[in-house]
Formats: C-alpha cells, structure tokens, sequence
C-alpha cells in the first residue's frame, strides 16, 4: 500500500506509515484488504473511511459518523436514491438478460439519451452502444475511431485519464510513469487559463494542431482527440466557454474525430447535460459513463451514424452485461430523476453559490490562487504565492485530510496536486453547500 | 442487420430478410432498434425473442408463452434468483460506493472466491481484483501478465474468445476476419478429440510449444496461454480429461503464464466449481465473469500474489464500479446460492443424465455425430456422414431454430457451426432435461 517507486504517486492516496488514527477494526480491514486484494489496490484518505450507509448528499461511517460527499460524482442523484433502487430491484426480479433478445427497456434508454444531444448525434440520427464502464466505452468508442479513419493517432492532455484497459491505459498519462503511453499516443499541455493567459484558447488549438502533425512526421495518421469535457483529472479546466469548440476544429483538420468523454462530465454536473454543450461543441463521439445508473455498472456511446458504418460493416459488437434490461432500467430512472427533481438546474444554481463563496473565501485566504468550475464540477487551486503560482502541494493534501476529519469529503488533482476537486452530488441543497463553505473556511 | 460482408457471419444471427413469423410488434421493435443501436448489433434466431420474464430455468414472452432456456449462461443459478435480487435491492438501497474506502462485503467476497481455488491461488496465499465484466478481467490479466513477463507473446486456440475490448479483441478470431489478430498473438488449433484423434492432448501440447517457438522466431516473447477452460466458442472440448494440464506445461516450458477464462465455465457449470479442475491443471491466473453476479455485471479474477509484484509496485488499480458493496453482495449471495442450494452437483447430475440422454438419441439420429460434455457445458456436434464428419451446417440452423419455435432455447459453435452448445442455468431438474432430450429428439 506504499507508493509506486515508479513516477507518480496517487494523490491523496492512504500510506500506512503516515495513518494517525486508526481504530484497531480499520487497521485490521486494512491489513485484511492488503491480503486479499493485494498491491494494486489504493485507499483514500491519511485515515481510510469506513463507509455503511449514505443518503443523498451524506455518507455515514461505521460509527455512524455523518459526512458530507463533496466528491463522489457516480452517485450524482445522491446516494442510494429511492427510484433507482427500485426500477433496479423492479427489473431484476423480473428479467435480466442481454440485447440479443428483443427489449424496451434499451430501446427507450437510447431513445431517451438521444433526445438530450445535439442533431447530428441526435434523435432520428444517431445511433448509442451500451457497455457496462465508462473504461468499455472510451475503448469501444478507439475501435470504432480507428475502424472509420484508418489512422491511429490519437491526441489527448497531460494529465488526461481515459480508463483502464490496455489500449486505454497506454492514453492515460495520469495513470504515472510506471504506465507507459502508447507510439501512437500524444499529449499537449491542458487547458490552462489561470497559468495560460488569454491567449490559451488558440494555444490548445495550435498544441493539438502540432501533435497530430508529430504524429503524421512519424508514419501514425490520425484518428482522435479524446477529451474529459471539464479535463477534470488535468485540475478542472472550463474556461473561457467556447475553447473547446476550437480544439475540435484544429483535431478535425488534421483529419482526426473529436471524442467527447463525458464519463465524469455527462449527465448534468456542469449544470447541462453535456460538459461539450458550454463551448458550443459538437462531438463525433460522446462517451458516457459513470453517474449514468447512479452507482449502477452502466456506460456507453452515441455516435453519428456514419462514423459507425465501417466499424458496423466488419465487426459486430456484444457485450453481455451491456444493455441489458436491469442496467438499462437504472439508466432510465437516472434520466427520469434528472428530469423530476431538475438537478441539472440545481447543479447550476449550487454551483453558482459555491464559485461565489469560494472566491469570498478567496479574497481573505491567498492560498485560494484560482477558482473555477462550471456546475458541480469544481476546481480551487491552492498556491504558495499569487504572483508565482507556486503549488501549495503540502498544504493541499493537509486541507483535503482535514475537510475529511470535520466531516467533508473531497480530493484534489493537476499535477502539482494542488487543485480541490469538488464534485457533490447533484442534489446538494445551498445549507450544504454554505456546510461545506464554513467548513473550509475553518480549515484555511 | 445482414451478415457482416468480411468473414465469418454471425452463428445463429437475426436476418431481417429471412424472418418467417415477425409479428408487426416484433417487426416495429426490430426496425426501431436498428435506428437506434445501428449495425453492429445482433439479434439471435430467424425469428428474434421478445422475452419480458424469468424465473428458474423459464423464460417467457409477451405472449406469454414459455420456453426452456437451455442455453443462457449468465443467469446461471436460475433467472431472477430471489436471494441475488434481494442482496442487490438491499445493499443498494443502503449504499453503493467504491474500493477506495474500507467495506467489509468486498473482502468477505475475495475471501469466498480464494477458498474456491487450488492452494497457489488460494486462501492465505492468492489476491483477487474485481472488475464489471470478463472483458475486463481478461484484459487486466493481460496487462499483469505483461509486465510479469516482460513478453506479449500470447497464445489462443483457432476460434478463441476473450472479449471486446481493442485488446482482446485482436486475440479473439472467433469474432471474424473483418477484426484483424494481433502481430502477438498465434492460434492452435482446438483441442479437438472427435477429429483429432487419441494423440490430441500430446498434439495440442506441441502445438502450442511451436506457437510460442513461433513468436519467439519474430522476436516476440513468450507472455500466456489464454484459454476458456471448456473451449466453448471453439465447440466445446472437454476430454479427456488432463489434457489442458499437458497444455499449461507446455506453455510454461515456453516462459509463458497459464491463464484459465473461467467466464464460461466456472461457478459450477461444469459440475466443479472451475473448469480446469477436471484436468488437475493450476492456472497462474483466473479470470471470471458471467454467472458471477446472476446477471449483475461483477467480474474479476484471482491470481498468485508474485505474479502481481511488477504490476503492482509500477500501477495502480481502480475499477470505479469493480467490486463495489453492490456487486460484491450479489457475487457474495451467487456464491451462497450455489453452496446452499448444491448447483455444481447439480449439474454434475443433470449433465450426466443429459449426456445419456443424447448418446441415446444418436444411436437414432445418424446426425448426431459426436455428444461431448462436463456438467452442464454440453456440445453436440451434428454431421452429414459418420465416417467423413462433414459438418451438418445448415440442419444445425434448421435444429436450432426448430427447438426455438417449439419452446427450448440453445444455440451452435464451432468452425463448421454444426455444434449444439447447450447450457442451461444449474438448477435444470430431471424433468425439465426430459424436456429438452423429447423435444431435440422430436426435431430430429
């Protein structure tokens, strides 16, 4: 459970050597974790949590201690909401097979998830594939890339994290050292307004530009830019609105798709549905993935038809659990709540309060450099000094240790692991968000 | 939805324009999913099932009509088994996270799986990773293997799958010539002792030796044998039994792993609770899937904790919904269904009076060239001539489809798609195998 001796180590990662308060219980869960599961396996937190129960925004610990999530974006509903449950327990004692069968379920989900997508991607045109992870659904999503372009080029960010497959690993430099990227993979700097300056929109655009042209000087034609919508593992990146539309215009030129990863994104966080739909974006490919059942293994794509056909044409595609009908009824509910209770809207309207309080916050603690965020998807970088930037790494892993000792769950990201990652549940309630203000407040 | 135009078409595949007795519902469902799920999809049989429920080894349509389902292999404790749907409803109606924070039914599972495995792999020794699907577990195992060995040189049998992601799916050639096998990987033929002969398993064994002699003659080093334990998309080759032993040495002569793709045939199908224990074989890596979790996407494998060293000093691991609290309670509640409910013994039973039941009938139906079985993973392999053994391919269509119309579900594999491939859950009574051996026995 140490870290890697290869590259970098996780952030906020569990060390046993550095834990302060561990109860005999934990440590002995721990110590039969590390048995069983072995040395691949990483937990959060100086002091790991325990976690029984949750219920919408908290999570409650084995001692019954409450805490609020300011971190989990898969339960994005909220924890263990009531019509998921259900529609997951209503579908598995009735039927649970595979799509090799004639369903509803899958064809409404589809239907469903089409209707919230741009024209070209849309309902009447485009086509969706179902997969249980949003690590499937990137890797089918390559396929499908590579089948219609013929090229192998694929162009993602610094920090970027696509999943956890072989050929996806190979294209997720956060993954550290010890992961080598692919030949045919390369990387350009995330991006950055707070440390880029304005004129970083045309740089992003000019960096990509440039990596598919390295790419073609060695033989590899291109086939994608593949992008976290809000670069979230890169340190949450939104700003300016629009950039990203650029960037799809430089991949498209070189000849590339544009595939938009909206596994972390999707689904409401940034107060829309899609993380693309800010920047006025349009994707070849929009990934999904995560908060899709709410905790429940659903994931997919939705592609333009004919991007689809060449790929169609060779190879079919089954993936047993993938769209089946209890997987697709939990899909279903997540939509239907995302509609009943606008979460999309509370994420935009709590999120708009966090940014505001975090930069009130900002203004009496000089360690707050840079906050950012669309929706509930949120980034506060913390910096040694405001002129240089310096990343305030130490000082990070102590604030997001302590936020977790009062009571207040969130992580950090970026490469000098100094950027707050906060990412409640959709349904935070402002008295929440004004907890987890106050709480920081404290801890600062 | 017509056959791919590059290579082998799709055994017992949906074809639109050879549809006999689509009802206009089924017609429109048909036509709907095809605009939305586009041309990689697949349906089975002349004429597509619309099933809407299950219970044991029944499944029923909107008719309401019933059929014996005698080859689904995923709901294999019996469809909609209430104590898995219960454990599900359960643990996600209290909570649903992930293995970054500490949570005792992740562990009570590795434990249950470990007491399951021969001692390398076993309690106290082995660790176990937990992922959604078998296509992820193959592809982990890929990756350890990897940087174990240090090689990528991997072996598989003629017509192998191992799942769909880009990297299995280049080592996967039972999914056609439209996807291209990797410039690693090498085929053998299948372990085939109908045509082989009683030199098969000495053969197999050099085979496979010459195959990594092969690779290693490109530069390539040795990395696994990988291999589905029952050969079931090769045809289903069980006997005799020992000779994947011979196999496994072999390979490991040639410094490659043994990993035994246990997504098949494990959890008690072949009447053990793992398909290579027939051959006394001991694999080096287990991967698992499938009937794991009843239906709920659980998956993972179990491997010996040096083999993991080199992985785990240089990555990590983490599958956001692999081995979380509600798929760890539905594997956790599979494992106590098959132990409380005795279903490997079962379908040592079952399969045996199955296997009777065929031999008899072949002493009837010239037809039936070859029955061939462990438990409850049958193969019935049909031809034109007893002496030549031409596959009978298009009776094998007719005889699936026949049984399909009169109520019982299998389907076929094999090069020649003329082998019967039938799998029905574990808890098949005797009554119900009657039924299926009646009713063979009637189209025949």
């Amino acid at each position: 459970m140490t870290s890697p001796p290869h590259g970098m180590a996780m952030i906020n990662a569990f060390d046993p050597a550095a834990a302060t308060a561990l109860s005999p219980r934990e440590r002995a869960m721990v110590e039969r974790r590390q048995r069983l599961l072995g040395p691949a396996y990483r937990l959060f937190y100086e002091n790991p949590l325990h976690l029984v129960r949750g219920e919408g925004a908290w999570l409650f610990d084995a001692e019954g201690r409450r805490y609020l999530d300011c971190y989990n974006n898969v339960a994005s509903l909220g924890h263990a909401h009531p019509r998921v449950v259900e529609a997951i327990a209503a579908q598995a004692a009735r039927l649970n097979t595979h799509t090799r069968y004639l369903h509803d379920t899958v064809l409404d989900l589809a239907e469903a998830l089409l209707a919230t997508l741009p024209p070209a991607l849309g309902p009447g045109t485009g086509h969706v594939m179902f997969t249980c992870t949003g690590s499937e659904a990137n890797d089918l999503a390559l396929r499908i890339a590579r089948a219609h372009t013929g090229g192998e080029g694929i162009v993602v960010t610094a920090l970027a994290y696509h999943g956890v497959t072989a050929s996806l690993a190979e294209l997720s430099p956060s993954l550290g050292e010890g992961v080598p990227l692919g030949r045919h993979v390369a990387t350009v700097p995330a991006p950055d307004a707070y440390r880029g300056g304005p004129d970083m929109p045309a740089r992003f655009a000019a960096d990509i530009a440039a990596a598919f042209a390295g790419l073609a000087r060695h033989g590899i034609r291109p086939c994608a830019l593949l992008v976290d919508t809000m670069f979230t593992s890169d340190g949450v990146f939104p700003d300016p609105a629009g950039f990203l539309a650029e960037a799809a215009a430089a991949a498209r030129a070189a000849g590339a798709l544009f595939i938009a990863d909206e596994v972390q994104p999707g689904f409401g966080r940034t107060g829309g549905m899609w993380g693309f739909e800010r920047h006025g974006a349009e994707p070849d490919i929009v990934t999904m993935g995560k908060p899709m059942g709410n905790g429940h293994p659903v994931a997919g794509l939705a592609i333009r038809p004919e991007l689809l056909e060449r790929f169609g044409s060779r190879a079919r595609y089954f993936n047993t659990f993938g769209g089946n009908p209890v997987s697709a009824a939990a899909a279903l509910a997540v939509l239907h709540v995302l509609r009943d209770e606008a979460l999309p809207a509370n994420a935009a309207t709590i999120g708009t309060r966090l940014l505001a309080g975090l930069r009130s916050l900002a203004t009496r603690h000089e360690i707050l450099g840079d906050v950012r965020g669309a929706g509930l998807s949120i980034g506060a970088e913390l910096v040694q000094d405001l002129a240089t930037k310096e990343p305030a790494t130490a000082e990070t892993t102590r604030i997001v240790n302590a936020l977790r000792e009062r009571g207040v769950l969130i992580s950090a990201s970026g490469p000098g692991a100094n950027i707050l990652k906060i990412r409640p549940p959709l349904c935070l309630s402002a008295e929440q968000a004004d907890l987890f203000l106050d709480t920081l407040d404290a801890v600062l």
